[in-house]
């Protein structure tokens, strides 16, 4: 009788490798097979066990890339022939992450899953850039949505502005002056402040602070490049109302480092 | 010339102690006080370190406890003393944890602050449910807020039908027939699928589901207590639509150990 396998959908988190949870780095050490993502990043590809065999099956916008009907398949197959695998996914399995769609394969196939949450971008560049994503007084509660993909951007507008609450935007760049221009369309304030969080909570983390009229100006002018995520609303003032530049040190993975953001023409580089 | 202190505000998770980050935990160890909020599980309150001075500052809705300008207080107390001060907080400290006025009461004293994501109650509790936060076909988004406070019920009820993507109540327990009325006044389906999460992530875990119109007779019938999160929307109903009753086998902190949820008047135990 062939020994049961099993698959754990495990979150990476947004990069950081720290910002994995105890429960995620011990289903990397617990797995025979690794399926990670292309945004799972080298840090983190870094940690796997050496005994482990991996394979990226990363999906990339614009380039030929597995499907994710074959992911499913392969993970079906690894398995059901008796392995342990870590189905490895940036940031959280069930945002934005397909998990569901690869659970629900696997349950149809009998195979036993379990789901490890991850630290989600938004949370991770919240945490990184000190923006609150809800602040008494401005901001309730928040919206994760993305604007990448063909249907994507069939939102309700309307409704994301009369929330009054932190919307955050997942892909967005490609697709910001078509955010920016929807959410003026209605209604939402041009002076509202937005940041622009490219590779967040990574060592080369760039924020870019703005408001809403400029999001896409902002984004050409300072060439900025995928994975990055869109902050909307008047949290992100926060930060750049304190007294930057400042000075922060914490230890971190590779130990005890000084991160010292400067403050320039609205961009916070942290390394 | 005192020695420096510095805060870092931490995000303990949902629960389970797995659930920390890496470098949450890594927190703790470098602290040598630890100020706590109720809602960190006694799991988690176990591995605070021998060396640490710990004190709770939990505020527990209608009952006498401190206030919140009084935690900021004694934060910058400890910090400007010289301490590494650990603040930890259930969830995430940016969501709905009231991490920024700490922040921004840190920062104001000049004292070194960083943030630590946490896995706040949405992500965990969709990860231990098995309910896909978004999903392709059923949610483009998910929208967190709080139905807890005198003005959180503040909220556009319209456009968060409008939105027709997951909503996630946190505390919203006490105020679940508001949450109700609201969302099918404003014209949410009677039988939109709904699932109150009590515990998340914790051993003692229960999920029920059932349909909106069902929300708070669910949650009297059940005698349902807080900390619970209410999920509402279409992919609440694709667990249940699989195969239940179905094993679940994991580790778990405590070692290996066998998760029957079993099926039975649309509540799983999970233990």
């Amino acid at each position: 009788m062939t020994k049961i396998g099993r698959v754990s959908l495990v979150g990476a988190g947004p990069g950081d490798p720290d910002l994995l949870t105890r429960k995620a780095f011990q289903r990397l050490q617990e797995a025979d097979w690794i399926l990670y993502d292309r945004l799972v990043s080298d840090e983190i590809q870094s940690l796997f066990p050496a005994h482990c065999r991996t394979e990226s099956v990363g999906k990339c916008a614009g380039k030929p890339s597995i499907k994710q009907v074959d992911i499913c398949k392969r993970l079906i197959q690894l398995a059901s022939s008796g392995h342990t695998v870590c189905r490895l996914k940036g940031g959280d399995p069930f945002v934005f992450g397909r998990g569901g769609e690869e659970l629900l394969a696997l349950q149809a196939e009998g195979i036993e899953v379990d789901v490890v949450p991850g630290i989600t971008a938004a949370l991770g560049c919240a945490a990184s850039t000190q923006i609150p994503l809800t602040h008494r007084g401005l901001s309730q509660g928040f919206t994760s949505i993305t604007a990448h993909g063909a249907r994507a951007l069939d939102h309700d507008w309307h409704a994301l502005v009369a929330l009054q609450h932190t919307l955050v935007f997942y892909m967005g760049i490609e697709s910001a002056i078509l955010v920016q221009r929807e959410l003026l369309n209605a209604g939402m304030a041009s002076t509202m402040p937005v940041a622009i969080v490219e590779r967040g909570t990574q060592k080369n983390q760039r924020v870019i602070n703005g408001c809403l009229q400029d999001l896409s100006a902002l984004i050409v002018r300072h060439d900025v490049e995928s994975p990055a995520l869109l902050v909307i609303g008047e949290v992100t003032a926060l930060p750049t109302e304190l007294a930057l530049p400042f000075e922060q040190h914490f230890s971190a993975s590779a130990g005890e480092r000084i991160k010292t953001p400067s403050y320039q023409s609205g961009i916070h580089h942290l390394l």
